[in-house]
């Protein structure tokens, strides 16, 4: 019901898009950072993607996001005979001022897409496409690299490139590692996880990335309705600002969030989980050897705690389900161990942290 | 114990869009007709719409429609320094294509975009969008006409072009019915329904439609998470087949859907209401005078029966909620009437036949 | 992200039953007085119901209730074989003890059960049940009385005791008001309402009443899983305080809630609307003629509104749904009518006021 | 609203309780038997419980049981002032009455409540409770198990009789064995489940029971309206009569089921899991190494699968998590194995068959 005639009546019906409640995707800052919900490999109908990069800004409103990319394929561009595309840098200016009403950080960036090695990769802060198209990928790398960026390998796992779904690094990867040009690698990619991705990024000290590489629609594609979420690497910056997101990725300070799948270096990890879990209120039931514990957990994660201390417990298995924004009561069966010594441990499930390697939580019973 | 996740088998990472079976807009078939749900009223971004066509498709399947329309503006393109758009059957082109595996009818369909009078009108059933295209509005509708076209105006009730929101019919608009150059009127467009338009519809004897008009995302526009639906016109057609929604918009066999209201002709909303409201089990309780009577409602409409008997209910006030798909047993307190002579009436309040005029159902309780 | 769950500190396996936020009733407290939510009228094992008197204590604080009383038959007791019962204070005893640790007043109460007239009415206030039960109904009401006893008919409508469904005032209740020794009645028990009653509730001056008369469990009875409520009275009290609520009723302050339906005295009725409905943000859409109007509905009820003024609405029919806890925004063609004079008003059908009347609300739009 | 004058018109509102599709409990018959949900500790205002008998036939109904028994305390009976109970059979007559209309078997049953050794227990298949009424504890059980009587050691990790939550099989447990009057024994009580009873349970070849141990209401309890469901035993039975599940008992058939944990002798295990999880629809996607798989799952429980094979998954950790009555799709990379030998295998994590030892699922992958 718009027109060319009067612009002015564009607010009355549909100001803004509501933020809504149910999807935010939300995750507490943690000690000496905000924690950055951010999505930074995005396509719209200005590579292959199917919908205006406005809409892109719409959705990233709903799920709370902190910070987005356009990150347009320069050399696959399938609708180019309806739209030409001359100037690379269009996606990103449309979506910067979409989202100008909202407190969100939309950055400049590009996919450079060649077949492997080295395969797709992003270009993050970089200020003109335009001059980083080239038939040398060297030199698309290097020209990305004199602008600023932070660069990134895309779905390294990806089969219709890799058959065998494992990610593997390459001499030419080590290479762009080795000049500055390789600084990060997707382990998350729209609906796929790759562990041996985990292993290979922590090997090469890449920043670990998770990303919707959305070509539909978030809500479609991630079931929205059906509680799921699209993936988003979780930023751990001092500041809400390009620079601070910038510096926070050149040292590698992020943890993915895909399904209910945390992966990450440890040490951000113990950040994330620290400030998502609290244990608290913790005393004995009447005169029994039992002990009570409350878990609170602040997070949209469902986290999966797996005993490995020598305490049952009197209310369930060693299988502890602590559902989000909750609180699970722990009861501990004391008498199988010894408080003065013998911690409660738990191997965290959904937290990955390397090659089959999960995040410990360790607590203090006395 | 059934989870709210429905049960769903993706065939593939991202092959087809899944219908959702919470969302689908449901009527039932009525009496000689199928009931075709339609949107003939949407806008891509080969106009000023914000997403490809495909996504169109997507959106429709989602809500279970059997016709859609792509119809850009023919005079309105505020895209076209990114998208020049020679050809302006393109939208329909690729909409078409995308529909192929589902059972979905596309419409080729375009809007002619002018200020009052005549305002904005969709041409649907064209051949040739290109061809349509003139200085002169009069060459335009012609043009459409003699490709076929069933040509409804839009909007009628637009602040954006009528400050008072109030309909009103020109001599030029007389003109144009009279040269068999306009066939229907949208009584809903978007988020708006007007009164004023029913009654201006069923006096100049057009086909009265409802329609989404949709520029963004079918599912933030309607708040589908919220339970809400895009506006739609339920078409009375013979057969599933173009033609026979052809035949079935010029014969005016039509009901919107909008919010809770149901709008349309006395006749065609007495085809949809006794297909959809079912009246059953008719018995006294024990001894009683009071009469026991179940109300199945095989639709998606809450149904507001506002009682005018001369009866009143043991469980209920006048007005009886009868909510979706589900059963509603009414106990009428028949000492209250003669039951041989005084039927169960009911003012339907959703159901709008003309100006202030409600449908009425009417009951023997004998 | 929420979940579906809500944030539950359970205390200990088994102590105290937690607060529901889903199930509480809430309305707002109104001009001059606390609005409390009263179910009067509630059985147990100690007569012809279901379950021990702490659980009604229990569903009472599940469903956010001020006051509850426990009204055993003294005529009726089908399971003296198990319960000999000679003291018939234990069921309020009982009750009155397990409310201590809540927020909750237990009122003491019976209910004399006898054939018509005067059929089944409720005792509150009363000091020693025991003291009431004799062969004389008369005697029975008088010690109620002299107790201090506020006394209410039971369903009037009841087909077991009246065929018809019509309450029918006799001489005998007539010279019951007389003396004092009836003061309310139920418009509404447990599945039903009666909109006769409301008129002779009216004629004849007594408090209007809506209670549960539960005998099984509240949750099933009302299906809580799907939305359902008890009904309640609900009181405007000066203060949360037996006496205060004693006052109210003697005073006639009350509004029964039944499914989604209100009904009381005007002046009552006139209180709950204008604490439940909010008119805010007036304010004229751009240069065009309809003006908005933000509708905000602070209680459980939904309210429909049917528009009675000359204007109509550029988003909605005459019929206006709010919905509960939430905001309804209307869009008023002000071009219909003339806003120095013509007041938006309203017709409130789920609030009646008398035999089909119902509440109106008039709004000044200027 | 019910009264002593006619009970003819108590049909008329509330004939029986309704199931509620939501919260049944559903598993699938498995391999040679039917799968009988069963509850085989209750208790009612008979002893120590809040509800007559009748209210819990109706709780068992909304949960779809197959099978229930009023187990009341013979020598605990704390409302003896108000319920002389002189019939101890009181409470399975009424019961038994209550669920004719239903296809439901009530076992005449009770609990025999010492302290420890050998603590309470529950006796099923009796004839005449009165008669087990004794002095001496070992009576008790004789007279009991004279009149045919399966007898199961009820919550032996019960921390108000046992400090250590910990579970401690006696010399006069094992002389109850030795003399055939002790075949069963809760590792699931109420909110409690013992992972030390699962192994004391199976190093003394006692049937493995779960059950609520239910006093107050089962939707309190178990907070059913977050979609919690009471313990129970699935008992796999030939035939749905008593006679057929005092056999299943007696054999040890049983399953039980508490929040999302399953528990029972391997070989029973198997039957359930083979029955409730299917895997179909094998193939490799496209060219790639990634082999496809569905699993489907028939079945209330929510699987945590931790993948112990060779393989990755594409998307997914080492943990999947099948929810209920919905097909979860695998994502195998096939490169890091050898399909020819190595199987797909899972411990299932929520499925425990002995002291921290879970059922073991093994798939061919060729």
């Amino acid at each position: 019901m718009r027109t060319f005639i009067s612009t002015i009546f564009l607010l009355a019906l549909n100001v803004c898009v509501a933020q809504d409640q149910n999807r935010i995707i939300e995750f507490p800052d943690v000690d000496g950072f905000l924690t950055l919900k951010a999505d930074l490999h995005i396509h719209t109908v200005f590579s292959d993607g199917l919908v205006w990069p406005t809409i892109r800004v719409d959705e990233a409103v709903k799920d709370g996001l902190d910070v987005i990319s356009m990150t347009e394929h320069i050399e696959y561009q399938p609708w180019s005979d309806d739209i030409p595309n001359p100037d690379r840098n269009r996606s990103y200016h449309i979506a910067k001022k979409a989202a100008k009403p909202y407190d969100m950080i939309v950055i400049h960036g590009t996919e450079i897409t060649r077949d492997l090695p080295p395969g797709h990769a992003n270009a993050l802060f970089v200020k003109d496409v335009n001059e980083i198209m080239s038939e040398s990928v060297l030199e698309s790398y290097r020209k990305a690299r004199n602008q600023g960026a932070f660069i990134f390998w895309n779905h390294p796992n990806w089969i219709a490139q890799q058959k065998s779904a494992l990610p593997k690094i390459t001499e030419f990867h080590k290479k762009l590692i080795k000049e500055d040009l390789l600084h990060g690698m997707e382990v998350v990619n729209d609906l796929t996880f790759s562990e041996e991705g985990v292993k290979v990024a922590l090997e090469n000290n890449l920043t670990i990335m998770g990303t919707s590489d959305i070509h539909g629609l978030v809500d479609y594609q991630y079931r929205l309705e059906n509680g799921g979420h699209r993936p988003v690497s979780l930023i751990f910056a001092k500041e809400k600002t390009e620079e601070s997101i910038k510096e926070a990725l050149f040292a590698g300070r992020t943890v993915t969030w895909f399904e209910n799948i945390l992966s990450g270096r440890e040490d951000n990890m113990k950040l994330l989980i620290e400030a998502s879990l609290e244990f608290v209120n913790k005393r004995y039931i009447g005169y029994s050897e039992v002990l009570e514990y409350d878990i609170v957990n602040s997070s949209d994660a469902t986290f999966y705690l797996h005993n490995t201390s020598p305490y049952d417990f009197y209310a369930n298995t060693d299988i502890i389900e602590v559902i989000p924004h909750s609180t699970k009561r722990l009861k501990i069966i004391t008498s199988q161990g010894d408080v003065s010594k013998d911690k409660l441990t738990f191997k965290v499930l959904n937290a990955v942290i390397g090659y089959k390697k999960n995040f410990v939580i360790k607590l203090e019973l006395e």
